[in-house]
């Protein structure tokens, strides 16, 4: 019982440092994307197809979130936008500190976006706020199409649904329409998209999606 | 400081219970296996696989932990062998206790393999000792070459990794020489072993390999 009332009690303090960055980021009209998934669904390719095609359009920040390496943090590094590296040795989420601690290291320009692209875990990122306009859940075919119903919360708690490595398709058991019913039976109101970071499919229609939910934003 | 007490006692607490589970399958001469990964890895098929190799040789009985659903419970139970789901309701991780509980309702046959399939989550079960002989990680090509280094407690605790889905490699982003390269960084005594249970690759290695441990341990 003890235990229960001290993860509410973390969880409190992470909902009071998340409502700080929020606000934060409200001020600088930032929007603030959550990327969430497994390790190895393609987060980091995602975000790089997606900086490649926004850069110039828009002011794009990354924080990137890895319980050891910096080896995201040098993949984003080289599209020139400015990106931090929170290592959390061990940890398996980020929480609203960290990102706040990270934000102060960062000149953050108005009018923008950030992503946070979260530690690889499909279970524990769910429970922790940390500011974001909305958390985006990655899934990689390969993962197989039962995963929304085997980790609900994740689902539950995202807007979007990212349905990557749909080039493995032929190659693989997973049935995309029984993947999409399952996840629309967890969270009926996600936003799905469909992309490939090796053909590029569904790439361009998320870009789109993403620019829209800026300007309504800004 | 409380915090990291409070953890440190939940993890003595665990580590005391996993010492009579390991004493308790010890008399028992069961060889126990904790199979950890990411979700979508193959840990179920690779159990489906294995159970159909080395039914009739030896008893057989498995634990399934899962998040939600009985999904996994149900896809072994069709192999007739003694099966128990926990369910653990949005925790991250098995524990010694949950184990326990479980065995408390299953015959345990003498001088047999117990196999315990954790929660999908590359990160939080690293931590936990069940009582189990080994922990045996599998890793899915399509996860990425990186993971060792990114995930690097799970490989360490470890004594045997299986990459499974290698029939995906002509398709993916994965040099499978780098994977175990990088796995071997963190672990140099891994006993690694390469399958895919859609061609049935190198599971009867793996099955060989289990079968002389159990004959080993009785």
């Amino acid at each position: 019982m003890s235990i229960i009332t001290i993860e509410r009690k973390i969880l409190e303090k992470n909902d009071q440092i998340a409502a700080q960055n929020r606000e934060n980021f409200k001020k600088k009209k930032i929007f603030v994307l959550n990327m969430v998934s497994s390790p190895g669904s393609g987060k980091t390719s995602i975000l790089e197809n997606t900086i490649g095609i926004l850069k110039g359009k828009v002011n794009i920040a990354v924080i990137e979130g890895d319980v050891q390496t910096d080896l995201d943090a040098k993949r984003v590094d080289k599209y020139n936008v400015p990106v931090v590296q929170i290592v959390t040795n061990g940890a398996c989420h980020l929480d609203a500190k960290l990102v706040q601690d990270a934000l102060s290291s960062m000149a953050l320009k108005e009018t923008g976006i950030l992503f946070i692209e979260n530690v690889g875990n499909l279970v524990c990122p769910s429970g922790y706020d940390l500011g974001e306009d909305m958390k985006v859940s990655i899934l990689s075919t390969a993962e197989g199409d039962d995963k929304p119903l085997k980790y609900p919360a994740m689902f539950r708690n995202s807007s979007v649904l990212i349905i990557n490595k749909i080039d493995l398709l032929p190659y693989i058991n997973c049935k995309i329409d029984e993947l999409i019913k399952n996840a629309l039976l967890i969270n009926s109101s996600l936003k799905i998209f469909k992309t490939s970071c090796t053909t590029g499919e569904g790439i361009n229609e998320w870009c789109n999606w993403l620019q829209e939910q800026i300007h309504n934003k800004s």
